[in-house]
Order: C-alpha cells, then structure tokens, then sequence
C-alpha cells in the first residue's frame, strides 16, 4: 500500500518540524519490528541499586510513594551521575565569566532525579496496572511542584529511557525529571508555533491534531494519535480531551486513565514492534505560563519508539525521514489486539 | 581536570542550539573512545556495487572525475532508495491536497545522490591525499551547481555518515547530496542566528568562533576548531578563514588545501577516538540568497563523532548533554599526533 506512495514533506505545526515521508521500497508498514529488542535479557537483580532491598545503593532518596513504608512501590532519587547540579551557583555569566560573550554561558545548576517506578526488577512499566501508573505519574508531578518552588527553575522535563539505544544505562525500569534554569530550544519554539497557529485560527492546534485517520484509541479524559507529521515511524501522542496547560495540573482520576491509555499503547508498540527501543517526553509548559493567559498551549505526552538512528542529513537539515506514514502506521496500531 | 568543573550551560550563536556542559565523573577528556570502531572488518569488495567493475549493479550516474575514462577517482550516482524522489509533481498542497491545512504539506521532489569517493573498498576518505580529497569535495561543488539549476531547489545538503551507528548502510567510502524543496530547519534557525548577532554587533559570527583556547589547527584558506557550544564530545568545525556566503564557490586550489586539513582531522578523530562513528555535514547558504545581501552568512564543515546515543531529554528539550568542555576537547586534538 504505502510503497506505491510519493514521498511527502510535511511540517509539524506543534512542534515545528518538518518530516519527509518516504516509504520504504517493499516493505509494509506492518513488517517493521526492532531489529534490537530492548531487554532481552534483562541482568540479575543481584547488583541492581533500584531493587527492593538496595536502596542504600543509591543516591539520597527525595519521597517514595506511599510514605513512610519500607514496601515502597515508587521512589524518587537523585541522579547519581547528574548531568546539572543542585548545589551549583547560579552565574549569569558577564561579571563573572568575562572571557565569553554576554548571554552565552549559564552556570549548570538544575535538578537530575531518577524515578524508580517499580520495586521489582523484572517488572516494565506497561506491565503495572493503570492504577499503579498513575501511581508513577503522581510521583512525576510531585516532584515537578517541589521542583517549581525553586526560583531558577523554569522548566521541568520528566522523561524516559527505555532500552540501551534508547539512551537506557539501567535496564530497571525508571524516568528522570530534570528541573532547568532555562526555557529549552523545543520549547520556545513550540510555544512561537502554537502562538501563531491560534493567531491564525483561533484554534488549539492541538485539539486540532484528532483526526479519524490518525486517531489510535482514546480513554475518558485522553485520547491518543499518530501525529500528522512523526519524527519516528509509529510516534504516538497522547493527548488531554481538554485544555489543560500544565502536565502537573493532573488530578488522581486522571492519573489512573492516563495510566490506562499509556499503557495501551506501550503494549501495542511491544506487541507490534517486537519491544522496541523508545523515549517518551512530556511537552508542558513554562512554570510561569499561566493558564489563562496563554490559551494556546496544551501538554501531552509523546511516545518514540527508535527502530532506527539518526544521520548527518538530519543532524545537517533539522528534518527527519520517516519511511511510515501516519495514516498507515495509525491503522496498523489501531488494529494490534493486546491482552490487559 | 575538567572532572573539577561545574557543569555549563551554553549557546552556540551560529546554531542557536544550547548544550550542557557537564564533565563525565572520574574521566579525562584524554580518556573517551569509541566502544564500537566504525568499520573494524570491512566487507567483502565481491558483493559491493561501489567497487570499480561493478558501476551495473548501482542506481544510474550522474557523473564521474575525470570525465569519460574507466579508471575514475569519484563517481556521482543516483541512491538506489532514495528519500525524495526526482520524477515528483511538486504540488505545493492547497487546492490538491484538501483536506490538509494549507502550507503544510509540500509533494516529496528532490534529488538524493550518492558520491563514492574511492573506487577501491577497503579505502577510508581519511586514506587519499589531499588532491584526491579535493577531488571529492570538487565533485559536490560541481553536483550541487547542477542542482541549483532546478527552480524548485532552494537548498543543498552535503554530508557523510562513517560507521553503520552513524547511519551508514554501506561500508564503501561514500558521502550523499539532497537537493531540497525547503529551506531546512536548521538553515532558518541558523539564518536568524547570525543575523541577530551581525546587528548585535557588527561582526559575523563564524569570524568570532576563532579563539586561542578553541583552535586546533589551520592551513591556507582554513581553520579548524571545537565550537564553543559543541553538541558532540570532540565536535570540530573546519571554516574559511575568508568570508564566504557557499561552499561551492570553492576553487581547486582551496579544495587541495581544505582536503589537507580536513583529513588530518579526520585522521586526529581516528587516532584520538578509536576510529569512531561520525557524520559530517556542510552547512551552506541557500540557493538564492546572494553574499552582498547576506553579509552574515559564512559557510563551514561540521564534524561530528558519535560516542553516544541521544534520549528522551535530547528529543524532549533541543539540548544536548556533552562531557568534554570544548576548551579541553581542543586541547586534546591539538596534541595529537599523526604520521600523514
């Protein structure tokens, strides 16, 4: 089907992309798999600092969730091997690091957590109930509101890792949160295109993003798609029915249902993929974004499975190539039967 | 040394990218290397269609130097699986594309080349002379020239992928060329850079980059050095010491003389890094924009070895995460030693 298409190059209104869809030459779009599952044989939980019984092993713990329990089932920590520093100063270079350029160089400081989501080693995240997911999530937006009493702080990203070339150094499933002292690149500029496409529209683009050719599934307060212009071939998105500015504004029924849509569509990607590397990132908004005076931006969650690296063309160009169009990859992921 | 430092977080002016500088524990900038070679058993030359004596079995040609002889250096071809596609209808969406919201989608024409660089397998470019360097960027100059000569074109990205986690599907030395349809991401982004610090201060930026602490080498026409918000440990940029709007205003002479240094750098990587993965990309100008209008625009070669995988944090905010400061990364490379 989709080998008989022309290429196409689309651009991404949310995240401000562009994409090239070109099809693989006699390949369905259902004949893509992982070349490289992501843990297929996951190492003993012997030396594992994240399992039950070793938390001694690890840096300090900030909560574990429930409280006050040594039978945790969540666990917030820090970083290790943080890549920014809680206890750095805060420099905003001139005066002090008069060798550079004005306005270049922040001095690292941030917060890097690690969030344990499961006590037991073997255990993935799509393998816990939806309430035990909502159970991770509450702990992400936790710590995102500890981590915005912080004045510097002015963005929080929770994401994860899931597979070593996914970026995973632990195969015990966990995520980060990194708390910046700036507003990153993929955020502004998703904030100047979500700007515009209002302005133009006077739409959400988001809300604008359902369609019935890309829609996957969707839950009570949630629904899930394949964007119109992925990066990664089967890129999922999911996305709250309504407004909703900030990811930690997510009450505990919410949790739940979002525990229910993710994992979901986690298991139609193993299932399908044959477990695939992949990332996930939550898109939210600026600390002091407030809802009602940007009524144009609209958290969600972006799921990419990594069946193949990137080269110099998209490192050169900013675009990606991704050989599945979304249409196709949408219908193969609504029709992937998965036992819960 | 650099494992003291506080982590950093920069800006690249030219890329308009922000990296966090964060020195990996226990580790010297001496001590990084590639975990996987890039080409430690290169295949068989029997099965290669790159290999001279077997021009039938590769997509058709384009051109070959020197002209009309069986014994070529360099030969252009058309990729055999190529991501755009040179027979497309450009269809700028809109009336055709209806149900789509306009400007999004553009029709996949473009051009997608190979360049083999050496008629013989198991030769790396790092392996010719600097004439034969030459030779090869002389054939991109002469491709790209006959691109632009296509309406529809409005950029040209060269670049390489060296080792298959750098995104090469084939061992034979070989770089590629995309004519494009767009103006890239990277080149917009890069164009409003360097724009904004030309009117900040009356200076091209790529000038600017040239430090003490940052050179690692020049030769005649060139300067090599590690930008100062380098995304990749040991990133290098070769730029021309005079301004330059394109890089296919390139003569021969400077062509032998970027040759030169661009394989000594490549042969410091190799040496210093353990052969690793890599990708480089030429960042140029668009097709229409003319150097007397665009006095900020300035063309360089970007250099970029792969010893690790990007995550979710990478995809989640456009930051990247590097453990080598480059003040020390230049050091580095300038102590190198290499037999040419």
């Amino acid at each position: 089907m989709a080998s008989s298409r022309n290429p196409e190059i689309r651009k991404d209104r949310i995240l401000n992309r562009s994409v090239i869809f070109s099809p693989a030459r006699a390949r369905r779009p259902s004949d893509f798999k992982s070349k490289s599952p992501a843990n297929p044989n996951p190492n003993s939980s012997k030396e594992c600092p994240f399992c039950i019984g070793h938390e001694h092993e690890c840096a300090p713990e900030i909560f574990r969730l429930p409280k006050d329990t040594s039978d945790w089932k969540v666990r917030v920590i820090e970083n290790l091997y943080p890549a920014l520093k809680r206890d750095s100063k805060i420099i905003e270079n001139e005066e002090e690091n008069p060798k550079y350029d004005s306005n270049v160089v922040v001095t690292g400081f941030g917060f890097h957590d690690v969030v344990i989501e499961s006590p037991v080693h073997s255990i993935h995240l799509s393998d816990l109930s939806p309430s035990e997911i909502g159970d991770v999530l509450i702990a992400y937006k936790q710590r995102i509101q500890q981590l915005h009493l912080h004045q510097s702080i002015q963005y929080v990203q929770v994401f994860k890792n899931h597979g070593a070339s996914a970026g995973a150094s632990m195969s015990h499933s966990h995520s980060q949160i990194m708390g910046l002292p700036i507003v990153p690149p993929t955020v502004s500029s998703r904030i100047i295109s979500m700007k515009e496409y209002f302005h133009e529209t006077g739409k959400c683009g988001l809300c604008q993003v359902r369609s019935e050719e890309l829609l996957i599934d969707e839950s009570t307060h949630f629904f899930s798609v394949v964007p119109f212009a992925a990066s990664f071939a089967f890129e999922i998105w999911i996305i709250p029915r309504d407004h909703s500015t900030h990811f930690h504004a997510l009450d505990n029924e919410k949790a739940v249902d979002l525990g229910h849509l993710l994992k979901l569509m986690l298991l139609k990607l193993s299932r399908q993929l044959n477990d695939p590397p992949f990332n996930f990132m939550f898109h939210t908004s600026p600390k002091d974004m407030e809802a009602s005076q940007f009524p144009y931006m609209h958290w969600f969650l972006q799921i990419a499975p990594q069946l193949s690296g990137v080269g110099g063309f998209e490192i050169g160009t900013g675009c990606y190539i991704n050989p599945v169009f979304p249409e196709d990859a949408a219908m193969v992921l609504r029709e992937v039967n998965v036992v819960q």
